[in-house]
């Protein structure tokens, strides 16, 4: 863990920043383990204790650091006020905190085995499905925070709207995802592009990209309607993210990404997939409708042969390049100088990154 | 359905309203699905309509009618006009979609089988874990329809908030509950009635009891500061009502009741278990430690003969009839003559209920 977040602090290019992030990490969970101790006994509390711990903490936190660097920029100034500082961390923690409640559910429904290097919540022995129960607690604390450190400021409302507003957009495009590679109803003809960028703007790209940045928008009093070409650019960049996501999963290094993909057995609706099925002749297709969405290695490996066949190596980093030069055309097209720049830092995180 | 339905209008004693409630809920639906509906395909948009009447309709929506009742009540009249009924169907059914969403979760942790004389969802051929995600979604549904519906009303606010702190009460009884009675740490002697109650209250009562009277008394534009002692004769009559279910679990009828009880097979800190453990000898302890908890059904009778055995069923009337003199004298101790009303008219439809 320790690595990682050493490389989330050179990403956001301050580990002091890092160090008050986490500082502040640890007052929100004291302040709600005091909401739970209320005659709770310490074996339930020191279970929501590590619980959290283990399901909030561990990965690279881009998503909660992006909510200060974004602040950042918007003010202008390369160190906050205390107080600013630790509205912008607390903001950033909710996304994590609703990112961990997401992802222990998404876990268990997935039948995931490990995540960021560990093994999925609902692996540990005595968790089980009691994980179901715990992402419904991860839930509550992301309102419980709101409502204590929120309450009063005058954007206070627009922000519980605009978390569950997307809340709701991941939960669909989580949906449409199962709906699609459902398990009982193997047809691989329904996978195509259209659908593959439904599900990757509504599961990863609302929370990952558009909510960082909205919080920091909201922080600097700003009104959301009024940045529609900012969040159709973050949306596109949260595609972007996926595909290399998708691309991983089945190319990346299981010791460096921190899980073992499991796509093609999961019968995902993947990128990959979907080029596959675009640039496959008959005997190919035939190859991936008798081998995807198997778990037995050997048909896994029919698969990941056929990609190598293809070339899809290839085929996704032309799309990257091709992606990236879009992005910047239109992240150069928007006026206001502070949120090109705050687009731009989104845009280096993740470009070409393997992991 | 249909039988249930009619028992429910015959306790509201209204079948216009219960026609009008149902009403609301299909306008309520259908704008919902109309915010799944841009790009979505007609097959996802027929999952989330089916789920949805699968899992909020068919149970006897005391919860969400008492709102109505509550409501009518405290502004002392038989007849809400327009607006005022369409806003209590509203929040009435945002308690039913709240509860919809926790029992979706519940029966997958639960292992259950049938719930409201169905199937439970997860149970459902084609859904399975998918479960998880669409009671995530019931819960997105809430926070939409508060929203929608009120939305720049002075007590929004205060509402939502005071959703989130239901579900957070709530969330954190089921886990109270879970870690009690975890499978893999079979002690009955942890089991005890300060730990059942404290169990039943959070899981129980907030959301079964106080907040359908919290919700009308917000519509009365109430603070509900002023209002504890309601809030403690609620939640005191929730754990009546818990331990009338737990009572059931094993001695009502699985036909009538809606389902196939399972707390003995489960290992649940029921309130039958605890009273069993108050009055049990040695041997019989020893009967209590060797069948508790298994699923083969010759070790639930022998526990169901032990319950005979200690006359828990007389035990369990004459707790009904001691904790309902108890809630009257607090009720009639309530100077507000309409408070007064409603607490009775909640204790009229739960006392001796077998269903």
């Amino acid at each position: 863990m320790a690595t990682v977040e050493l490389e989330a602090a050179n990403r956001s290019g301050d580990a002091d920043t890092l160090a008050t992030f986490k500082e502040i990490y640890n007052k929100l969970k004291e302040e709600l383990l005091s909401d739970h101790a209320v005659e709770f006994t310490d074996e339930s509390l020191q279970w929501i204790d590590h619980m959290v711990d283990y399901n909030v903490l561990g990965g690279k936190c881009n998503r909660g650091l992006s909510v200060i660097d974004s602040y950042k920029i918007l003010k202008g100034v390369d160190v906050l006020n205390h107080e600013e500082m630790f509205l912008a961390c607390t903001l950033g923690w909710c996304i994590e905190w609703l990112q961990a409640y997401l992802l222990v559910h998404d876990d268990i429904m997935d039948n995931s085995l490990t995540r960021r290097g560990k093994p999925c919540w609902f692996r540990v022995p005595q968790v089980g499905l009691i994980a179901i129960n715990d992402g419904m607690i991860l839930r509550c604390h992301v309102s419980r925070i709101l409502q204590r450190h929120f309450k009063g400021k005058p954007y206070y409302v627009d922000l519980i709207d605009f978390f569950n507003e997307i809340e709701f957009k991941t939960t669909s495009g989580q949906f449409l995802d199962l709906i699609t590679s459902h398990e009982g109803d193997k047809d691989l003809t329904k996978y195509n592009m259209k659908i593959y960028r439904l599900i990757a703007r509504y599961k990863t790209s609302y929370y990952s990209f558009y909510l960082p940045v909205a919080c920091a928008l909201l922080l600097a009093g700003e009104n959301l309607d009024n940045f529609t070409g900012v969040k159709n650019i973050l949306v596109e960049m949260g595609t972007h993210y996926q595909i290399q996501d998708d691309y991983l999963d089945a190319f990346g290094d299981p010791e460096f990404i921190g899980k073992i993909g499991t796509d093609i057995e999961d019968y995902k609706c993947s990128w990959l997939v979907v080029q596959a099925l675009e640039c496959a002749n008959e005997a190919q297709k035939r190859i991936l409708s008798e081998n995807y969405g198997k778990s037995d290695p050997a048909c896994v490996a029919r698969v990941k042969d056929l990609y190598k066949d293809l070339n899809l190596e290839e085929v996704f980093r032309g799309y990257e390049m091709n992606s990236y030069n879009k992005l910047i055309t239109g992240i150069e097209a928007e006026t206001n100088k502070d949120i090109q720049n705050v687009l731009k830092s989104f845009l280096f995180k993740i470009y070409k990154r393997n992991k």
